[in-house]
This record gives structure tokens, C-alpha cells and sequence, in this order.
């Protein structure tokens, strides 16, 4: 048995909140200040709690259990968005330092615990940064290229940050046995279902595209319909065709979201010259999103062919694969929702990237999620019950209890 | 017979083009110094013609022909775009004084034609202000609140232009027996039917409206599809809706067009909170226009009782009536045309307003259109041959003279 400690749990959340906080958000951006000071904040919390903790050369903190051999690894990030919210990340570090401290109070170095602070999750520079260091997942020359929205080097930002020339720890497979993360689901569907833990099957993959129309500006009035390379209309009708195409070949948690769309030159009474559009689609299914680059690209070369406007296509970065999630962990971590949440948990796709998915082909993952008020993340608004925050700590403990018990 | 000097106009057209000049564009906005001075010289160029001429309190310039009671009246505007071309309504106007000046060389007295060029027919201030005032179809409110782009009052732009104070000038029914209007096609037909003249029909009417949606901005990953309320796959819907019900009900000479777009907050991971989009259409048919504007309510409302978004549509404006040409002029016009273009002219409806439509229901009111090289207007670009040119010219001086005979 193990019992985290909720008030505990809720008095460190609110302690790591102070640092970066502004109304009710958290500004606290990778490599700043306020994100150094509250790294250093937990690098104290880790030690008392009996862990031997590190800050390392990306910026992420470490803390390891004494003692021993293996361990399973908890965490987070702590890093926030621009204008973030107080859960986002710093959660799931909280529950990693909950847990290892409830698990050596009640069980010594027999509740082997290692929990981690990842840098820079949210993308200041690289997203997912820091767990991609840890990880072996991170290519040289991404490192010398980054540069913040402000025009910092990400080599100045750790020179800065006091942590240039330190090491940069590695995952140890032989003794991180398994990763787990808690995290706020960002999204309405726990609320909208009256669940209150979420099993993530997945971490979705997806793609992004950006699509743009080439016609021929003119006036409104004197270019009849059949003479007109409208890019405008085009870019309707062609953005419709991708919906209806998604609609009918989506998978259960398919999504596809045309989040921008522009006219040029955009005046009540000429018709667009030029017209572009942003696409991005989701899906916990490597085939499915395959499947949609494929028909999407398609229905582009179908629409150009018979369009009078130049259709162009290009990626915006790479695809990224979805990663799915050990069954062993989702099955402990269901287990132990039943106990606490009977009826009230689901399995279900986690629609945001996170930390989880650099771990996903290395070691047994899980993850966890805890309702979302009003769905809304990445702003000040940002809320879950402490009801629910406390729920989600325990029943993570109580997953990794049964793994590491089982991997004795 | 009448025959135009086309080497003449040429030369005035080409003098006019150089108040403002830009490149191979003009610059010549309503009520500025160059548009003033360029009033001036047409005032002078007028008078060394034979004719009694004016500025009036609105800037026209207005030539009339001594010893007559009946004249006919052929004008346009001098005014450009913000940056024009140097034959949007310069020609017309150029086309009354070569046509007026033809005229008193060849028959005296027996040729009485009134000259015109309107103010600000490119609604600097007020669309058609000048044409609007002659007509007696100015609203005073319209006048007290108009102001220019650049934030200048109509009121301090009279002032400055010395016309505060001054008389404006009134069509009289019983002397301006019928009005004229050359003017360059501003699109693409004639040349893409290789026709060197159009007989205008009518000059379109139409509306034009403001679409607003409204729902929920969220994360374009962690919101299932079912729970969205996308303003921007809505706006791309609906604007996909209208286009397929106006093409299923539009007449051969109906034009719609949606112009602009915007996402809020148009981020590629977000999913649109708010949309708006515009859209104008035109018809010669007020049957028509009225049949757009029922349905697209229709649709809207049906739309927005399905949508998990809000709709609103607002008018820009009140809808523009078509303004039929007198039949008698258009075949005049037309026997010119035969003459000089045979099987190379058309009848069309002018796709544009033009300060003829002011005319339309007073006195017998006829237009005829010259080519625009590649259908390009209201840009530097903006041309017409030569030979096209003087072709109108004379085509116009013609149906000028067949139109006074029948008066008398």
C-alpha cells in the first residue's frame, strides 16, 4: 500500500505556482529567471525527500533514488507557455516528488522512485527538448540552430542560465525500468463524460501542411464568373474538399483543423489573387495519418488539375509518429482508477504531444490525465479541482507500487 | 456626319494624363492640388472650345454650349483611384470635349453638346459625389459626415480647394436631353471575345454584407471533433454553401464574390473562435439582386440553426439598384458601332458603377465601353490602344449626332 500525502501535494503545486505567477496563469519560460529559480526550488525538494538530485546541462532536474538498481521514473515538465496555466506540466513534476517521497517515507529504498523536471517542453527553442536529451533523441546541429521568438540562441540561453559545459544526463534503461506522467488533459472530454482519470492509449501523431492558391487579382464587378481565377473561391472550395474527404475516412479520434486561412489582396470587392491556408491533422493511428497525407495530397493534385488557380502544397516540419503507450502500465493505472474512480476513468488518446512520447519506444510508458476545466489549457484559466489533482496522484502511486512490485 | 479629330484627342488625353502622373499610372485623388489644377485645364480647354464653362461648388467641371436650348450632355470623371490608371474616366471626359469641339467646327449651333467631368466618382469622400449633386441625389447628412480615408472632412477638402461657397450646378431636364458616358471596360470581355465596343445594357446593382461566426477558440489536438465549435470549418462551410445556391440560381450576368476571410486567432494548433468573411454580388436585374439577398438570408438562417456556431450577416451599405441604358441611345450606338466595328461590338452590362447610372432614371441615359488590355483597371498597368480610343470616340460623336437630329 501506499498513500500519497494530498495536502503535501497540493502545498508544493501552489509553491512552484508562486514562481512566474501572474493573476491566475504562470509565466515561466524555459531557461528565464523564474524558471531557473523554480528548478532550483525542486532540486531542494528532491534532496529533502531523500533523493540524490542534479540540475544537468540542458537544464533538466533529476532526482534519483539512493540505493538502488532500478526505479521507476516520474515527471514532467515545469517550464510553462508564454502565457500558460499553473498545471500545465508542473503537475505531473509534483506528483513525481509526491511519490517518491510518500514511497520512501512508507517503504525506504524498496519504492524506488527517480523523478524528473524536463527542460523546455512547450517549445521555447525545441520542443520537448529536454526529455529529447535525456533521451538520445536530439540531432547536434538542431542544438546550434535553435533560437527563441525573441532571437536568443539556445546557446546563449544556457550560458545564461549557468549551465553551459555541465553533463547532460542519460536515460539508463537497465534502471529506469519504466516512465510515467500525470499531466491535465487540455482538453473537454473527461468534463463533457463526467469521468475523472483518463488512461492514455496514445499520444497522437500528426501532420501540417500549408497550402497555397495562385489566380489572378481583379475587379469584383467586371470579371464575369467564367473568366475569373478566384483563389479566394478556390481556397473554399478546396478547404471543403479536404473536410468532406476527412469526414469520411476519420477514425474514431481523428482531428483536422484549418486554424488560418488568408486572402490577398483581402478587399470587400476584388477578387483574391493569392490565398493560403494552414492544415494539421491528428490521429493515434500511424496508418491513419498516412492515410490522410496520402488522399490529402490527392485531392490537391485532383483540385489543381481541374481548378483555374495553381494549388501548392508544402509540409510544415516533419510528421510525427504517435506513440502508444505500454499495456501493462494503462492496465495498473485502470486497475487502480476502479479502486478510486469506479465507472469514472476512460481509456483514451492523449491529443497533445508530451515528454511521454520521447520515452514511449524505449521503456514500458504510461500516462495518466485529470479532467480539464472547461477543457481550457494554455491560459491563465487553466484549473482542475485539488479533488481531482489528489485522485490522480494517488492512483498514479498506487500504478507504479504495482509495477515496481511486479518487476521485483 | 461628324468626324472627331483623333490625333487631337490623343494629345489632350495624354496632356490630362500628366496632372498626376505616376509611372505609367496616375495619382490624381478628388479635391487634391493636382486634381484641382487639372479641373483648371480642362476649364480652359473647354472655353478655347467654344463653350461656356464652370467649376461648381462641387468641383464639377461643366462645359455648356451657347446659343442652344437643348444640348446633349457627355461627361465622366477626372478623379483617380489612390493609385489609378490614366483612362478610368479621363477618356470619357476627354471624349466630351473632342466630341463637343468636333461638333461646333462641323455644324455651329446645329451640334449642342454639354461637357462634364464629375467629382470623386472613386468615393474618396462619396461615390458618384459630383454626378450625385448634379442629379439631385445627395442626402445633406451625407455630405456634413463624409470624410476621406486620411481623415480629411468634405468640408475642409471644399475649403481647400477654394469651393466653399459655390454655386452647384443642377441638371435641367428641359436643356440635357439625354447623357453620354465613354468609358474603358475595366474587365475582360471584349478583349476575350476580341469585340472592340460594348453597348452597355445596364450598369449592375447589387449588395454586399458582412458574415461574423462565433464559437469556441480551443486546442486543435485535445478537442475531439464532436465537442468543436470551429468557427473556421463553419465559415469555410458556409461560404462553401453560398457559392453552391448563387451558382444553382444565377443569371448569365450575375458575379458574387467573397473578397476577404479571417480566422481569430488564425494560429495553425488552434481552433478559430471567431470568422468573418465578406461578400458582394451584382446582377443588371433588381429581380435578381432581391432573389441573392432573400435566399443568402435563408441560407444563413438554416445554417446558423444546424451550426454549433453563431452567425450574424450585417449589410455594407444599402443595396445598389441596376440602372437600365435607354433602348433608343443603345441603338444608336450600336449603328455606329456596325459602321466602324462591324460584328466586333456587343451589348454587356457594365459590371462597374459609373456616374451614368445617376442618369438613368432622369433623361435617356447611354454608355458604350472601349477594351481594357488584359481587363486590367484601377492600376498603373491600366491601358486601352490607341485605335480602340479614337474608334469610341467617333462611334460616340455619331450616335451624339444621330440622337440631336431625331430631337429636332
Amino acid at each position: 500500500m501506499i498513500a500519497i500525502n494530498s495536502e503535501r501535494l497540493l502545498q508544493d503545486l501552489r509553491e512552484l505556482r508562486s514562481f512566474g505567477a501572474c493573476g491566475s496563469g504562470v509565466v515561466r519560460e524555459s531557461f528565464t529567471a523564474v524558471d531557473m529559480e523554480s528548478r532550483h526550488w525542486l532540486l531542494d525538494k528532491l534532496q529533502a525527500a531523500g533523493l540524490v538530485a542534479m540540475i544537468d546541462g540542458m537544464g533538466n532536474v533529476i532526482g534519483r533514488a539512493p540505493d538502488c538498481s532500478r526505479a521507476v521514473l516520474i515527471g514532467s515538465h515545469t517550464d510553462t507557455q508564454p502565457a500558460g496555466g499553473w498545471l500545465d506540466g508542473a503537475m505531473g513534476v509534483i506528483y513525481g516528488l509526491e511519490i517518491a517521497r510518500a514511497g520512501r517515507e512508507q517503504h525506504g529504498a524498496a519504492f524506488p522512485v527517480d523523478v524528473a523536471s524536463w527542460m523546455d517542453e512547450e517549445g521555447r527553442f525545441l520542443t520537448c527538448l529536454g526529455s529529447r536529451s535525456f533521451c538520445g533523441l536530439l540531432d547536434p546541429a538542431e542544438l546550434d540552430a535553435a533560437v527563441s521568438p525573441d532571437g536568443q540562441s539556445l546557446l546563449d540561453a544556457r550560458s545564461a542560465a549557468g549551465l553551459a559545459g555541465r553533463p547532460c544526463a542519460r536515460l539508463d534503461v537497465a534502471r529506469q525500468i519504466g516512465y510515467l506522467e500525470g499531466h491535465i488533459e487540455q482538453g473537454p472530454v473527461l468534463e463533457s463524460l463526467a469521468k475523472v482519470i483518463g488512461v492514455v492509449t496514445s499520444i497522437v501523431g500528426g501532420a501540417a501542411f500549408h497550402v497555397v492558391l495562385s489566380g489572378q487579382q481583379n475587379h469584383a464587378g467586371t470579371t464575369p464568373m467564367h473568366l475569373r481565377q478566384d483563389a479566394g473561391m478556390a481556397c473554399i472550395e478546396l478547404a471543403h474538399a479536404i473536410h468532406v474527404l476527412f469526414q469520411a475516412i476519420a477514425g474514431p479520434d481523428s482531428v483536422w483543423t484549418i486554424g488560418n486561412v488568408r486572402f490577398l489582396p483581402g478587399a470587400v470587392n476584388t477578387i483574391a489573387g493569392r490565398s493560403e491556408f494552414y492544415l494539421e491533422f491528428r490521429d493515434p493511428q500511424q496508418a491513419m495519418i498516412e492515410r490522410f497525407i496520402g488522399r490529402l495530397r490527392e485531392v490537391i493534385r485532383s483540385f489543381g488539375e481541374t481548378a483555374r488557380v495553381r494549388v501548392e502544397i508544402a509540409p510544415l516540419g516533419n510528421p510525427i509518429a504517435p506513440a502508444a503507450m505500454d499495456e501493462r502500465l494503462q492496465t495498473l493505472i485502470g486497475a487502480a482508477a476502479s479502486r478510486h474512480a469506479p465507472n469514472r476513468w476512460i481509456s483514451m488518446p492523449s491529443g497533445a504531444g508530451h515528454d511521454a512520447a520521447m520515452f514511449a519506444e524505449l521503456i514500458p510508458t504510461g500516462m495518466l490525465f485529470v479532467p480539464s476545466v472547461a477543457g481550457v489549457s494554455h491560459a491563465f484559466e487553466e484549473n482542475t479541482s485539488d479533488e481531482d489533482i489528489a485522485r490522480g496522484c494517488q492512483v498514479m502511486a498506487e500504478a507504479a507500487a504495482a509495477f515496481l512490485q511486479a518487476a521485483h
